[in-house]
């Protein structure tokens, strides 16, 4: 391909609202361009790498079994009132309607066709284990897309979907993905970890993230340096505190006048924060997004609540529940802002988290302004409707497998794969006969990648202050041929030379014929990061050429012979020795 | 692939709603499923020939130096609106919202997209000429969905776009384009010819369609069997007869009772029909959908209205138009339904078919109940607003370019080409720069190729009373290997040699070695159409297969090696010969 007959616009400056140096490059080298908020066109470029990463995923899906086919991209609501995520799902899934009324979705993930799938085409335990998988654009209406392809509102994705008689045939399916997906991100070029993750909207038993280690992730991960334990923050369990063991004292009502915050008061009455509840309120919906219940949290004074164990402690979607108004709570629960405590609050869930159970002389709100009780002691006092570990586990708390202290990083989340058990064969009425002629709910997993981001997370992770530097599996081409003077004759031959005999080897070429100035067509080739550069400039003539990678700094003069069989071997060495 | 892993649930009876051979066959073949009306699940067969037709798309796609880039599905509405598509395109449109109100559309076609492209990217005439490629879903929310994949809501097409400066360069693309096409339907294997056609809503000034002939095609195609013309029936051009010449009668009002269609005056009057004129009277509306003005269209009483025609007349939309209630328009125009006539008709643009400029001493309605007027002279009695061949070219009728009567015959659209000139360029307001700084409106053409409809298309051509006959080019697999009993370790070692052989060759095998009887496998094998069929059965201890193709009924013996190199050339003459 000759650059001079292939549209790039490459810019010197990325728009601002880019903030991440991934999606400046990803503009700047004119790789996507944004039509609206979240959505994007892919340039010739960006297609070819978005394609390569792609066919990295189908043949790793094929490899283990799994069949390819096609859902539609829109699909009918009914399925979706059936599993009841047509309600449970937030505002990002994107329901649209037809000509004639006809609810839709523009599917965010699929897992309600897949069941139906399997509801329609299969019937017998002699039919399993099978799998399918689709490659195809998604759809979230996210309420702040940013961030260029890590959060889009269109997007591709991978996704999977295995069907198995009991739990042990879907643990081994599980791990046959989780095996595909560790194939396909190294292929990738990434440097990632596999984390145990929460398995939110989608539900299910268990669940993995991908994660493509990152600052700018927005997955943060708590990990142990000693055992390897890691998992999203959302996830991690915590290990509590053993209470002190002391003597019960009574509850006594303190004045702790304008003493609104945990730390306030612990100074106020000179008491560590260990020994405070801190008490937080909140307000949940209904179906029809109409408030259903007051819920109080506590939890120790130093620790902070996690919202995702909250929502799974409660067994809602997320989007089912927001801060309360405390005053409007008060006269109903008995709660006053900044001063609520566990005692003779009414009127609501209270869940206290684990760690609180059988703590004594505790401190805590005392539901009446200006006030604290201290004496506090759980069992005796007050007791939690729920009763569960709701804290996040911060940097420096113990790890929960061998008790070091845990660190914490960021990681952008390139696959997810989930155990699902019978969550959407029970919700949808989806049997097999075993051999006994009995039905069977299917025991599922669902698996995803994130074809678009993994594009970007490879950008994100390999790149410098020129511009992007390609991995050579999924480069958009593997060689760029900078000809410093293309009106050179001779010049102008060994870069058709060049180019003919690499492609006679499948080694995709790039010739960059342009009449520009030698720095332009550096920049650019820098820029949009292609492996290898062989530049014919001046000694051509002699048959000599510049070769260098992208990713070294060092540049080697070559006979043209040389620079030709260096890239072959690379490209053999890295693309086809995978 | 071994089909006992695969899944294949093939149907002996296709639902009643798929009327046609081609749909029904995709349905029993398992390689397609309907989710809603006009959307459809790709199941594993489906999508491998989906992919193929793609790629062979793609590849001469790319021969032309199209470039391939990929738009998002949903596209801003403000887009659609600036071009007044928004409004133009009729409900098939379809029109969506995200969850701030914002419009989009789903794309049905790209052309604002791509103007707009243009706009953004591109400034010089430097630059000129380039194309654009894509091959993704579109959406039309049809009426009547129908017909499997001829007309479904969510399809594949792949649409091109060229930029040129001038008339002469656009020509030159659009011939490119032309001869691309030629080379995808033929290595389709498809029976096609290229006809004149209607811009439709697309516009512009000239228009192609490649036609797959087939007596269950929605194109309806006039054609010269002498000098080869050939046009849609919306568009073919009609020869005007030339008026009698006859002496100007007066204009005589004669009472002819409940003689409401030309037929019952014409026998009443013991006229000729050609002596007669027609009247058709529609109401058209605005882009708010309001009522907008009254028209009567005059046609000779032996000719049909061609409503395309008309609605080019008029320069409005097709949807923006429709028959007008006659006792509702009869107070405001002076209309009397079943006796309308052009003399005294007002408050309606009167539409006259050109054929009947200088006609002289005919019949039309009166405007009064059971009364027409005979002696009725164009020119002396009344004129037309728009004068304009309004007309259908019925079989019979003399060709516009020789004069040999034409006949009709029917098509599928499986691709069509235009010329837009300057119809977005300018309603988007989209220029260049020349040598002189001057700006210039792009010259744009563009082409789509329905590649979803083409899958159906190859199997209306090909097929028999037992299944599909694929071409091998886009087969989902090209041979078959039917091991008549899978537990006979010969008969399985065998299989596994072809099939080991055939892929190390690149041909792409599907080995039967189900549990299922021969029968079952034999109509599988026919039913999914696979080219090649060998049979290993009892001989396997001798070395002797059967060898048979799909599209012959002879089956020969042959030693493995001969069946094993009979595929292979067959494979490469027909896959990479072409």
């Amino acid at each position: 391909m000759r650059l001079s007959k292939m549209h790039l616009k490459t810019l010197r400056e990325a728009p601002k609202e880019a903030v991440l140096e991934g999606h400046q490059l990803l503009i700047r080298a004119n790789l996507i361009k944004q039509y609206a908020a979240g959505v994007y066109m892919f340039m010739p470029m960006g297609w070819r790498v978005t394609r390569k990463v792609e066919q990295i995923v189908r043949e790793e899906m094929d490899r283990i079994g799994c069949q390819e086919i096609h859902m539609p991209h829109i699909n009918p609501g009914e399925l979706w009132k059936e599993s009841g995520r047509w309600y449970a799902y937030g505002p990002e899934l994107w329901r649209i309607q037809d000509r004639n009324e006809r609810d839709f979705v523009l599917n965010p993930t699929c897992e309600e066709m897949f069941t139906d799938l399997a509801r329609q085409e299969v019937s017998s335990y002699r039919e399993l284990p099978f799998s399918f998988y689709h490659i195809q654009f998604k759809y979230r209406d996210e309420a702040r897309p940013r961030y260029g392809l890590m959060r889009s509102r269109e997007f591709i994705m991978k996704d999977s979907y295995s069907y198995d008689r009991d739990v042990e045939g879907m643990n081994k399916s599980y791990m046959e993905e989780w095996e595909a997906y560790e194939r396909i991100f190294t292929r990738c070029g990434l440097d990632y970890r596999v984390i145990e993750a929460d398995n939110g909207p989608i539900g299910g038993s268990a669940s993995h993230e991908f994660c493509a280690l990152s600052d700018v992730g927005e997955s943060e991960v708590a990990y142990c340096p000693d055992c390897g334990m890691a998992a999203t923050i959302e996830r991690a369990e915590c290990v509590d505190e053993a209470p002190a063991v002391e003597e019960m004292e009574p509850v006594t009502e303190v004045f702790t006048p304008g003493t609104k915050t945990i730390e306030d008061v612990c100074n106020y009455l000179d008491l560590p924060v260990e020994k405070s509840i801190k008490a937080l309120m909140f307000v949940t919906y209904d179906n029809d997004l109409n408030p259903a219940d007051y819920v109080a949290v506590f939890v120790r004074g130093d620790r902070q609540v996690n919202m995702i164990k909250l929502v799974n402690a409660l067994n809602i979607p997320e989007h089912y529940i927001e801060f309360a108004d405390e005053e409007e709570m008060g006269p109903v629960t008995g709660c006053v802002g900044g001063f609520t405590g566990p005692i003779g609050l009414k009127n609501c869930i209270k869940v206290v988290d684990s760690e609180l159970v059988d703590t004594v002389n505790m401190c805590a709100g005392a539901n009446k302004e200006d006030h604290h009780c201290t004496g506090v002691c759980y069992g005796r006092d007050y007791v939690g409707d729920i009763v569960v570990d709701v804290k996040r586990l911060e940097e420096g708390m113990p790890c929960p497998k061998c008790g070091t202290p845990v660190k914490h990083t960021r990681g952008i989340e390139v696959g997810q794969i989930f155990k699902l058990g019978t969550k959407y064969s029970e919700s949808m009425k989806t049997y097999f006969k075993d051999e006994n002629g009995n039905d069977c709910l299917y025991y599922m997993g669902c698996y995803g990648v994130g074809v678009t981001r993994t594009v970007q997370a490879i950008i994100e992770q390999s790149h410098d202050e020129k511009g992007i530097i390609w991995p050579m599996s999924v480069a958009p081409y593997h060689v760029i041929v900078t000809v410093i003077n293309p009106a050179d004759e001779t010049q102008a031959a060994i870069a058709s030379q060049i180019e003919a005999e690499l492609e006679k080897h499948r080694v995709e070429v790039i010739v960059d014929d342009r009449d520009e100035r030698p720095g332009v067509k550096f920049n650019d080739a820098d820029l949009i990061g292609i492996p290898v550069r062989i530049t014919v400039g001046k000694k051509a003539k002699d048959g000599i050429v510049e070769y260098k990678l992208r990713r070294e700094s060092e540049m080697a003069e070559k006979t043209v012979e040389e620079a030709i069989q260096a890239a072959k071997d690379l490209f053999d060495a890295e693309v086809f020795g995978m």
